[in-house]
């Protein structure tokens, strides 16, 4: 492997597991005050759309890298949805 | 352009802008209690390797797409840091 390539897999597993100490977090503390529900609602989509991407073009690291990242996301935005959606309830 | 295409730019217009409501949301309140610092300590650093990579592949949409979300991440770090380092000097 060429060092280019090693840069585009160092690439994408730094981005890809960087998303395991944040679903980490929530999942551990429940705290989701300082995130974006709508930076998870888009960024959620934008990675399946990733997701459905790569599937077509038969690029197993963007399907692999976007597999993990597609789980990852949706913990953290089911979390924070429920999150907010408790915190609204009990201000009722 | 083809629709596979179209949905790789989809997909890469959706994960680079989400971080936008994020960097918005912690300049706006400096709250970033459910922010996990790894996660963008790890992020920011793959995301500069994409970029680095999509120059020297000479990939445009890979430079254009990473150059947004460096800059939103590094936003998102560097607020992130300084709340905690702010909030762990104001505990002594």
């Amino acid at each position: 492997m060429d060092h280019i390539t090693l840069l585009g897999y160092i690439a994408a597993i730094l981005t890809s597991l960087s998303f395991i100490p944040q679903a980490w977090l929530v999942i551990r503390t429940g705290r989701t005050d300082g995130i974006s529900l709508l930076m998870y609602a888009a960024f959620t989509l934008g990675v399946a759309c990733w997701l459905i991407y790569g599937l077509f073009i038969q690029a197993f690291p963007v399907v692999a890298a976007n597999a993990v990242t597609l789980t990852l996301a949706v913990i953290i935005f089911t979390v924070t949805a429920r999150e907010r959606w408790a915190s609204r309830n009990a201000i009722r």
